[in-house]
């Protein structure tokens, strides 16, 4: 596919999840995490507009100079930014503003791509193209959450059907020893991946079938979330302080557990895999069943052999750089590493994830405390 | 006019204040002082569904249960509440949805309204119209805010023309003596006003005029948001921990103040009065001044014999009860009373304040920190 | 007495007080509003000091400049302030530093007592020592409070006797008219007690007797903390969001009730006047007595025919100026004017009050959520 | 030495420590990461009541249960505890009673360590001193905080001497290989040191001297503090929000850099290693000089080349369990286990540490945005 037709079905998949959406949904910011649905259709068409049609196209008119410091998000080098909790604050730009801007960049997009473009240029595409993949997960993500906080819990979609993996129930043995991590090849990849670098790793068992629903739930009603015993000493404060009782998106109606879906409320599914935990439950379920979740390694050297892509899975591994990790040079080198303290790894890809946005290699990475995204568990030992 | 027209008529203004609006202007909640105007439409409507519909209306259904919920504002005898801060962050039910419920309460209404209505039902009729433009007011001072905090800037309506009172510069000498405080006669007032009552007035002097950006802008000019001696000391504290340096909406964009209108950001018109202070700096100018500001007695007194009704004027008062001063028993008792501490008594009306609901003994109240409301000073000694 | 006389009496009276303190007791402050008593100490010392002797004795050498840094309280136009909460961070200056700095001070007055002084400094001094016994009033409480946390509930004296107030149960018949409100004569009084004026006051009666811990017990077992209606919305949310449930200082141990006093924990006393309510609660009470607390003015106007002087008594005023209150010149000035907002008027005196400090006409103030003084309810009607 | 020798020997030092205190420098808590020292004269006995004496020793009878509740820290097995930012709040138990609790459990112990114990005691008692050498390592850090938190910025001892590390400038180079971690062999080590397991490292460089106050002088000269790209994301929040632009304990004072020490304050001294750094400040130190901090992993193979031992080196790896980790059972299970997540690894020792106590496989660790402990960097490329 050519770098217009990439650009084009990208962008228009990005429309296409917000198609289901009324204006309302747009613009509120339940939490601080959370961002306007308008807010990502503006932020991603100004990562195009700051990043490529302002420094490489020649005569190109920027839309709006007000719009930097609306929708930039957390490029301190691009200039002021929005506090990101107020950004549902703002009514203004519409939604309709944001689609007019979107659409005045594309078409200029549309018109620099008539010309020849460097290598140079179509690789700052291919990463305009995965980050704008990236904020369609997230946008899934918000969409959830404001709908699912709603007292009225309206449906996102009510034809909305959530894919099945193909799974096979047992345990998967690695033999001890030397394992290469890290992306090979000349394909994209984000910094984060790289160098491709040795690792030592023990025998160890990894679960070729993630932890469902029922599984959870064992866990639950065998009192988990009122003994601190499998908590981490700030997990525990945690639970205490939100008084957390169940994954996100559970309610107990007549003492029955629902799960909010894109469908609306419904009883839960136990045969699904458990969604929307932290890390520190996913830590707190493998420590009750006496096992642990895997490291980011064990989980790379082995994901070959078994079926994932519907839950963000978890890792014991920090976030931290490979060896030889550099950052990039200007704005750009802000997208990972800046983050690289205080968060935990996830690997393989949720049901929100683009196709073929994800890979073996693909490092995600989230706060301890976090459930709002589509997060699973894998146990191993 | 009959009651049906007057509630047609009523109900039309709301409608009209919004009709300026985008669809987003609706929804958000920048401060939890602010609610989003949807709530307004809704919680107005509301009113009458619950304190007249349910209880009177044979055979009413019930629009939706769960509108009880959202609307309901602080009347905890009706059940449970959305927390106040939490308005803004939801995108249900619609724009569109809250009209249609308001269209389904008004049609009910024209019909219940077809029946001879008790005096009894009048009288909360008379209540609900007078509570609906008291949300007409703030609907105004929330639009403003929203708007007003963008930082597009954005005209809520470029043809808004402020009023302009007829002033006389000058001091107006009241006499020693015992004065006649309170609502008199059977035209509606809040419980707030009753009863009328006799209070002891020293001899006082009270400005025909309201203190105007010029005047105040003196003030700014002479350091007065620096210099602690004219500030309460709780004041002092809100200085210093807000950056206060001037009113609500100014902004001093290259050496010159302009300030923030419903036409947009505009340079500053220093003969208006000056607007959207709090107690706080109402009593500091006061202060700097050598001077005072008037009891809400002092005020009712005098008032009479002096133009009014722009601005809503701070009083030294506290928000008390009145002598003989009692609750109306259920939920329509919770109006007034439970106010009555820590909030200071303003007195007049403001140019978002609806024709013919004030009156020379309304007693309006606000916390002293707070200013997004149409505030102004006129000063004693 | 002469002034000298005077003067040691007060100091060593605020020394006695602490006597019966552990160094360790000195230190701590276990929320914002309590100071270390080591700071009271110091603060009480360094404004005879800083009032007196820098500017009067001449030759007078400093103690220490930075003392004034640790002892200053809300004097800002003295010079920078320790933070109010920090004080209990401070370890140095030690207890035996501060009582060294009291008594190098100490022996200056002396000094500088033996020569005549003006009327002028005089004036000086009587309000210093008034200044001090505001100060071993706050010392009881701040002490009762550091003991009364503590786990241990360690005893402060155990030979504290409380005195008992002979009371007569009865209501009073106040008639209709003008009454003089305010101080009158040559004799000290603060600020806030000028200038004396005329009110008009309704008919009203007024109890000559404190509610007691008995009856305020039915108001608890009725439920009185669990019924909104009783209360303003501000209180609602403080029971609310702090767990009230009873007074401070009670505890319920195996199904009865405890209070902490000075002698340690003991059995509520059913015949002795409640003590460490908050306004809000003297509120609820008398409302859910079907009656309300009494005004300032009532209360003074009355308060000659009834025995008082055992707890402060909450009134329904607000802590506002007098007609022709003004402050004085500089830092004295800073005295009371600057708390002329959002506090309420207590009236009367306190078991910990010292001999002859209070009077008719002394208006006490307080934010109305607060209870670590020793408060009461007397009822009107 | 026998068991009672060591115990007399490390008990002692804890209290030789403290005697250069003042009775209240033993109660106050500036922050909540700090404890007041007699919080831990306290603390490091309940351990022993509490998992020897109590489990035991026949016939002990408890000195207070309610020392259980004042002295307990994190050990939710063994009951309710004092919220951790409370301590600074109780006055009692006296410094006086808690060296009375402390000889009165000593006694006992030395009675105890009269019989025979067995070798599972015998563990308990090394895991006791253990725990309170750390504890003494903290009242190093806490007593510093305290006095260099005061105005009047005491000496903790004028003839406090600094030990001087003798390091060689320059740089190791290490080969790429498989490396064996973690802690061999029989003698005592905490539970987070094991298991030994290979770990595989590319080739590295690692400095042979840590960086001194002149080197990092540079970075805070050069803007550092001012440059968010030098600065993780969340470090650049900390930086802002906090507005830190030196080191702990650094004060400019009339354009001299003085640091608070034992002795006072005094002129930085430039040869000395910079200390009372973050990790934030670490690595953006590191990033500034186009370098890195070290693994754990890196330090660890290669510290037996180069001198440590005067400041907790930060290194970039998260404290995670190694390969075979398991918690022990019961409290004494809480050790380190929990506390395995958001918190950055630590190597070397300090001069705060006790002699002996440390090792090439310990692992410190503390949240990345602390700076009380006596922390250093080691440069890695
Ligand atoms: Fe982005
Ligand atoms: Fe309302
Ligand atoms: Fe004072
Ligand atoms: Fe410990």
């Amino acid at each position: 596919m050519n770098l217009a037709d990439s650009y084009k079905m990208v962008r228009r998949r990005t429309e296409d999840i917000c198609s289901h959406l009324q204006t309302e949904d747009y613009v509120v910011q339940p939490i601080g995490d959370v961002s306007p649905p308008k807010w990502h259709i503006g932020h991603t068409t100004w990562f195009f507009e700051t990043f490529i049609l302002k420094p490489y196209f020649m005569g190109y008119q920027e839309y709006d100079p007000n719009y930097n410091y609306v929708f930039n998000s957390y490029y301190e080098t691009v200039g002021a930014r929005v506090i990101r909790t107020d950004r549902g604050n703002l009514s203004r730009p519409t939604v309709l503003d944001v689609y007019r801007y979107r659409e005045y960049v594309d078409n200029a997009i549309y018109k620099f791509l008539g010309q020849d473009v460097s290598p140079e240029i179509e690789e700052l595409f291919i990463l305009g193209l995965n980050h704008e993949e990236q904020h369609q997960e997230l946008l899934y993500y918000d969409i959830k959450y404001i709908l699912g906080h709603n007292p009225l819990f309206p449906a996102y979609n009510p034809q909305y059907a959530s894919p099945v993996l193909e799974e096979q129930e047992g345990w998967l043995s690695m033999p001890e020893g030397i394992y290469e991590i890290g992306h090979q090849g000349s394909d994209f990849c984000f910094d984060n991946e790289l160098n491709r670098h040795k690792v030592y790793l023990n025998d160890y068992q990894i679960s070729t079938k993630l932890v469902t629903n029922a599984e959870y739930l064992a866990f639950v009603d065998a009192g988990g979330y009122q003994d601190f015993r499998y908590w981490h000493a700030e997990a525990w404060d945690w639970v205490k302080t939100n008084e957390v009782k169940a994954p996100l998106y559970w309610h107990n109606v007549d003492s029955e557990w629902h799960t909010y879906t894109f469908r609306g409320l419904e009883p839960l599914h136990l045969h699904d895999s458990v969604m929307h935990i932290s890390y520190y439950e996913a830590y707190a379920y493998a420590s009750w069943k006496g096992m642990r979740l895997p490291t980011e390694f064990e989980w790379e050297a082995a994901a070959s052999q078994f079926s994932w892509g519907t839950r963000w899975e978890w890792t014991e591994s920090a976030y931290l750089p490979y060896p030889g990790f550099s950052k990039a040079p200007g704005a750009i080198g802000e997208y990972n590493g800046k983050f690289m303290v205080s968060q935990k790894v996830l690997r393989g890809a949720s049901e929100a994830t683009p196709p073929g946005h994800s890979r073996l290699t693909y490092r995600n990475f989230f706060h301890p405390n976090l459930r709002w995204h589509f997060t699973g568990i894998r146990l191993a030992q």
